[in-house]
């Protein structure tokens, strides 16, 4: 028996495991999700059950199935428990975790700004927004962790804000990586400074799975917007060069 | 009286400067621009006819104007002059220079892969296309000379090779920071590394020419051609997101 506090992981993709590998010096990590076959260095294998009762709780599913997950989940949470969730987007999951979670735990969404790739080499310095969902006290405290234990830059900012945000800094760098991955093989001989930084951010996302494109492209609700304005630009500077 | 070869420097903007800069050490850099107001550490200023009576003579000026500047200096080229552009694109130039200079000159194109951004910590390992365009040994020796004395990486292609592949490489990469740049204020804090690595992409071209892009996206053969299927595969993102 490990004397670290359990913590329960639902969802063990790519970011899943990710987290898992951190979290795991600092938690008993109790990992559910229907495709894991079975324990590895750092998580043990739990039904949904036993990841839902810990009293730590991250929700590391696709946003397109996070309301699904709510529902199934929230007879299973213990009292006070803290649920978090790690979504691209920030708006829709907080409104469902407060609508569908009993009023007995509390709530912390975050955004964990980076991935396995830019991950590769350690936490530090890299971002987390941090929004306070229900329970100011445990945003700050959340956040207060990711800051002194793993090393992360974190930013309090309001589900919208983060939005906001991130409607222009993944919505337009997802759509340029999804178009110019489209186009490849692309050179990479003759290749320019600037190309190539391109193409590392375009490499940084090439293995997402097509659910974060549509949580960041779909899910957030600025989004659309942002792309309107992009493509206008787009369709000015086609016109003025081929118009 | 400097004891270093002479070479006539045509056009001194920001590629022409930074020419000067590292040939200073090689040569005797007289320059010749209209905008020139006197001589700095790199290069001495003199009328068109000095520059281009030199026995290498680098043309440094904007595609847009380099038909004209051919006619101009083509009566004051010495008889064996090397003449070598350091233009974008290589086929336009490269058949203009053929065209309107004398028999008597030996003729190189280059293309630098690189700006006064790229080349901030040095020129060596940075790339530069060497283009045949009259006199084989001529076009070998100055891609021997680029490797050894400035460290760079020499590509030896055919301008219609390296049209092919600028077009991709830089065409879609000043077109996307065509648009970016248009939609400052970008975000500077929430953002991921991806994000951040493209925009280092679109810093590194941001302060080239309106003449720049204007040569790489017109006068490129290539690249009206690369730029429909990249229009083609976003205007597909768009109708799949918000068709």
């Amino acid at each position: 028996m490990s004397a670290k506090p359990r913590l329960g992981l639902i969802g063990y993709g790519a970011f899943g495991k990710l987290t898992a590998q951190h979290l795991a010096a600092h938690f008993d990590v109790r990992a559910f999700d229907p495709a894991m076959t079975g324990d590895d260095g750092f998580a043990t294998r739990v039904d949904l059950a036993g990841a839902a009762g810990c009293p730590v709780v991250i929700l590391a599913v696709p946003v397109g199935v996070l309301e699904h997950t709510l529902v199934e989940i929230a007879p299973m949470l213990s009292a006070g428990a803290l649920v978090i969730d790690v979504g691209s987007v920030k708006v829709k999951p907080a409104e469902a975790m407060q609508r569908l979670l009993p009023d007995h735990v509390r709530i912390v969404g975050t955004h964990p700004l980076f991935g396995p790739q830019s991950a590769r080499d350690g936490l530090t310095g890299l971002r987390i927004a941090v929004c306070e969902v229900r329970g100011a006290r445990d945003a700050r405290r959340t956040a207060a962790w990711c800051r002194l234990r793993l090393g992360l830059k974190v930013f309090n900012v309001t589900p919208e804000d983060h939005d906001r945000e991130a409607a222009t800094v993944q919505g337009l760098t997802h759509l340029i990586a999804k178009v110019l991955l489209n186009m490849e093989p692309l050179p990479t001989r003759m290749t320019t400074a600037s190309f190539e930084r391109v193409m590392q951010g375009v490499d940084m996302v090439r293995h997402d799975s097509p659910a974060v494109y549509q949580a960041i492209e779909r899910d957030n609700p600025f989004a659309a917007r942002v792309r309107e304005r992009f493509f206008a630009l787009f369709d000015q500077a086609r016109g003025e060069l081929d118009g």
